[in-house]
């Protein structure tokens, strides 16, 4: 292995190349989960420049046998970014690339490396004068390579869909070490099959992204927001369908919050002033992207909300009235798993259903919970536009967290997992496999997607070096 | 092959297995490429009934060692859904299966047999209340099937993307028989590789899509087209940038039609009366659909037509009064191709290029072939919202145009798609590889892609049943 780390000083520099030996250097944030459910130890944390580096480094370990573990921001939520413990993987950080390569405003596209920063690209996008949609809570940390690895969704893709959608052409190592250069802007291609697709979500198994060309938007002329009070998840569903039809593409965001996730937000940061919930089993957060003008955007949710009164599917409701006010709506909604933490360890899912199935799936699966779990409390709440819901479950209150985790954890998973089936839903919307999930898959996935997963994977990864365990179980 | 005859009588009934034996049946319709330029020869057409049965078809072929060629409307442009002229392929044609298995309204979903004409689901979604997007010119023939197996892409595409962006889930028969039930409604699903957007596109060498699920999306209030003329290309490029800013999501077509284009259907169409097309290089068609009414969406139009003049991007323009103005439009456009049959035999490219180098590329290649071919006459259209031109190139006047199409085909190809590589575009962008281009690939495709893509047709189709000779050259 010291030949290997000679080699991997050789290509990068020795100054990026970090190892344990030298005791002053402090690996735990390539080696710690972001969620801190796993910590390992790396042979080394390897930070290539270019995408040249990569392949020799592909190549490098690929000779000598080492596995790989492609790393962005390391903000994963399913520990598929850190090394095992046994010490011998390479960590194959891809920070250090994050130059913008090219903007195209014309071709409304950017052409950038993987290591760059997701909201350093929205910025680099704005200053263009256009809007790179692509937005969720780590967007300060985590990478556009590591948002395509793992699909990530976030809060529009109701309207422009997950990272998969936003991407036109790629750059990747494969596990051979070689370069392919599917760098297109083109919206049209139609040359064979769809290795961009493959390799996005394959969660750094079959390739390492090293860079991508992602489609811009023109700016919105306004956005507004609004937060309604909605009688009951049918409620919610209805609310959706008319504001697909009055909103169009101008609904950018639709989340919703059932009632005890706002309480924990009231309860734990009373300075946000939650608006609204307390009579009333769910809250919707709306917003309206306008192409035209912000008095247009407000005349038409207007024309939106008293439809939907009028239809009884909203009891109350407040637009924003300023941008200000609008981020405080929106960091309500964000503020849900921190006031659920401040409350205490709970256990988290990221299902979907298809969207007309979910007050059926909610009634059923609360009630399933609450009878096996006497006093349980559910942190529903989600991106209910694309039918995805973090469907999460809090100790019951006089119990002890970390108690209800250790127990329960597991029987938990199965119940809603098995719930998620029944409903032909999935049991990770937009966060992925990783190590998390992978021992589930055979249990949810269609056998014969599996099976054909298991021919990709050996077809494109013979020796098992890239991301091993990740996605397939080991 | 006998016994296999008699094997698929037994699995879809006698009446379904269609052959050359019986001097009564014509198999011409299965057997003739849809634009006449191959002709082969089937063992039999075998039609079946349901997806049970495609599966019992395809494990009778694998056992006999058969291939398989996929039809649906067969009426791709590439020859990539005939069979050879050996008579010892199956024709697998899915048009049986036409049964629209469900329509989700909340979650804007509809689950269709792969054999379904577009035509009819088009028709099916308006009658649920929803608009199904994909459009083009085949529509009244060709099934979801072969839309999905080609990726096809159409004139809604800027808007709502090519076939692929319109797919959630797929019902797929492996080419070991093996059915993949993929159907899924879900926006998000991160479990694993993304086989569906492998098999699009992959032109049924991959496996046999039996259904499909796909998007719906609201209908729109109002529907507008208008017509504009350009004084050059750089001015229809940015037209297109306007009109993405004044339109947003609204904009849903834009069409640029060289003058030789229009001259062609103005001489052989007169009764079609062609707009604005004498004084001008180029005209566009534009299309806004608008969520709200036809009085904003005019109103939009004309805002953004008014922008156009003011910056000299536009030098003239009319907005349909009325939907049969919209149709008339329309049909000019969709008359190029026929009134360039009319004019006689010519050489069809289906090209994109990154929109900001169009201009570029069209200049530069434009003065190429004329240099090249002295008196050759370039019929350039296409969807310049996505980039994509039908760069087809007429004999010159006074030449023989089949003598023209033998002694330049080759030579013309070469020189079209080494212009195309040069501005990093790509030889076909929405009708596919089939047999038609599939020896081009290995000299315009990356190589590592095409190892990719090997593998992982080696890995799938390891007996090289499906299709063989399509999209990978034999």
């Amino acid at each position: 292995m010291n030949a290997l780390l000679d080699q991997l000083r050789a290509i990068v520099g020795a100054t990026h190349v970090l190892t344990h030996d030298d005791p002053a250097t402090d690996l735990s944030a390539w080696e710690n989960d972001w969620r801190q459910r796993a910590r390992g130890c790396a042979l080394a944390v390897v930070r290539p420049g270019n995408t040249g580096e990569v392949s020799e480094v592909v190549k490098a370990c690929a000779a000598a046998g080492a596995s790989i573990v492609p790393q962005g921001g390391n903000t994963g939520l399913v520990v598929g970014s850190v090394p095992d413990d046994s010490g011998t993987q390479v960590v194959l950080s891809l920070t250090r690339m994050n130059r913008v390569r090219a903007i195209d405003g014309a071709n409304l596209t950017m052409t950038v490396d993987a290591g760059c920063v997701l909201q350093a690209l929205q910025e680099a996008a704005e200053q263009a004068g256009f809007l790179f949609p692509l937005s969720l809570a780590a967007e300060g940390s985590c990478t556009i390579g590591g948002n395509l690895a793992t699909n990530a969704g976030g809060t529009q893709v109701v309207r422009y869909g997950n990272a998969r959608d936003l991407c036109l052409g790629l750059e990747v190592v494969t596990a051979q070490g070689e370069v392919w250069h599917g760098l297109t802007g083109l919206r049209k291609d139609n040359t064979g099959y769809d290795l961009r697709d493959l390799f996005v979500g394959s969660e750094g198994t079959l390739g390492v992204i090293t860079a991508a060309t992602m489609k811009l938007y023109p700016l919105p002329a306004a956005q507004l927001t609004a937060w309604a009070a909605v009688p009951s998840l049918e409620s919610a569903v209805a609310l959706l369908g008319l504001a697909h039809q009055h909103l169009g593409a101008g609904l950018t965001g639709f989340e919703v919050m059932g009632q005890f996730a706002l309480s924990l937000v009231a309860k734990h940061f009373p300075q946000q002033r939650v608006p609204l919930w307390e009579d009333t089993p769910y809250c919707v957060l709306l917003e309206n992207s306008d192409s035209e003008s912000e008095e247009h955007a407000r005349a038409q949710f207007e024309r939106l909300l008293e439809t939907a009164f009028e239809n009884g599917v909203v009891s109350d409701a407040v637009v924003a009235e300023s941008l200000q006010q609008a981020h405080a709506l929106w960091h309500i909604r964000e503020s849900i798993p921190l006031a659920q933490a401040e409350e205490g360890l709970n256990i988290k899912h990221d299902i979907s259903i298809p969207v007309s199935r979910i007050p059926a799936f909610c009634a059923e699966t609360d009630a399933l919970l609450e009878r096996e779990i006497p006093g349980v409390r559910l942190v529903n709440f989600g991106h209910l536009g694309d039918g995805n819901l973090h469907y999460n479950v809090q100790a019951p209150a006089d119990g002890d967290p970390k108690a209800f985790l250790r127990e329960q954890e597991a029987r938990v998973n199965t119940l809603v997992f098995d719930a998620v089936a029944r409903f032909d839903g999935s049991i990770s919307a937009e966060h992925g496999v990783g190590s998390l999930k992978a021992d589930k898959l055979p249990h949810y996935k269609d056998p014969v997607a599996l099976a054909l997963m298991r021919s990709i994977k050996q077809a494109l990864d013979p020796q098992n070096l890239l991301n091993p365990g990740r996605v397939l179980p080991r």
